[in-house]
């Protein structure tokens, strides 16, 4: 895998390790929660990774898009669908999240190369 | 339909009109785009209403999430589904999502009463 | 009480409810969770209810702002402190801040006549 | 004038009366600042209630939104230039700005009717 | 120029170069449209990348902002100007857009260097 | 000191230097009013900053986290405290402050090492 997926990935399991051993009870429930959020239900996982995917994008958090974009294609989504994400985060965002959509698609060919 | 509905959908039109007649070519461009944004393609409409829902929960407009929840439910969206969006919005985007999530409830009650 | 601090507060419990009966379970755990951030611990109950309030003003979120100021009332925060909260808000968050200021000050009368 | 303007200039001034006589100074100071920023100075003072009415559009705060269209208005704005302020906001902040150009619309029209 | 501006110019086109290579059709018209918003109309095009620049800055889009003081620079932008655009910017996003006027003057002095 | 914190002071420093050495009225007013927001009122000026501290996780600027986080521990913030702080900017911000929690937490212990 490329460097800047492995540098992504070894920062934020190292740090999440940190808050975890930290023992406040309400952030250790609240990143379990946040892990069940995304499993199958009545949407697939699938589909709630493009949910979290957009929400991440539209809100301008770069961690948070490279952390679904993972998920995302281990659950098959393909660069088409990706770009449909894009556009309907573009459109319901705006301009402002054109940065992000060029950071999320290196990230993304990295991760597919 | 109930009276919640439809007085947003009445003032929706009605406003939506006068700003299409201005005659600004940037803003009949992007009206356009918008509705264009969330036709079937390599995702599903209905999935891309789901996308459109949540970003607007996340970015918190309360107009936006009313004509999403109806598109969606036109295109068969079930409570279940819809509560599932309403747990990636609310982990997502924390608890300044719940007021929003209340109203969003509501107007589904009132649309598929 | 004031009615709109009545209004508020019966609408909010009774979509509350309503949320919590759909029963899905990443929502209930959600809702429980934000209710136990705000106990004491290593810091008051008041002050995390201070931390709450002011998120909620530079978050812009009048509803939040209700709940969280009647909160801080009932553990005993003056007037004279609502008014630094307030000015946190403001120099932090800038005059978008202002109209939510307005409305919480609105809020604060009718809450505390 | 109409009922929709003079109800939102009457609350504003009400509250902001009532926020001044609390004698927090920071948010005395700011406010003072607040009116200051929109004098004539190297930009016109047109030009700079043009930045902020853009400004309180793309961060969707429709009261901030009323208070600067009157300004720019007393200070010459046409309507045609009004629109390619709502072109550069929808387009920068994307499609969750349209419900508050529904409504600045709304207000342009009752105040300049 | 300097490795600041030419790195930033550098990136910014091989991505948007990826983009518009997907053929999404959406995100093409999208990117289309976003360039036509700032040409000269009712407001000349210096005014509208002002408006842009404000924009970016309560947004935060260090990407965005770059991008828009080069086009401002471009057409006439004075030094004292761009000052009064971090004023409106500062007073009406608040203190969290400081670290984002940091950035924009490393910018511009490096571009007008 | 560690170079993460030394480098963040001094960037900080050197440009607001700059800022202010423009004569910019507003800003160098609204810089006054920024330190002047945090001192010993009602409210005690470690609360203060731990406000501060809450809003720049939630409004997610990190070097505004960064900041009040070396103000706050000067003013005796405990780690316990300041996870106290995380979660409640985590839970009212949602899973999208997790990726500032971790530079937060990342800088807390380079300073306090």
């Amino acid at each position: 895998m490329s460097k800047l997926v492995n540098d992504f990935n070894a920062y934020r399991q190292k740090m999440n390790d940190k808050i975890i051993a930290s023992d406040n009870l309400v952030i250790k429930r609240f990143f379990n929660l946040d892990t069940n959020t995304y499993q199958d239900g009545a949407l697939s996982a699938k589909t709630k990774e493009m949910l979290g995917l957009v929400v991440s994008m539209v809100l301008r958090c770069d961690d948070c898009v490279k952390y679904h974009i993972q998920r995302s294609y281990e659950l098959g989504l393909t660069k088409e669908e990706l770009f449909e994400i894009f556009a309907v985060a573009n459109i319901a965002g705006g301009s402002i999240v054109i940065p992000h959509t060029r950071k999320a698609l290196e990230f993304w060919e990295e991760l597919t190369a």
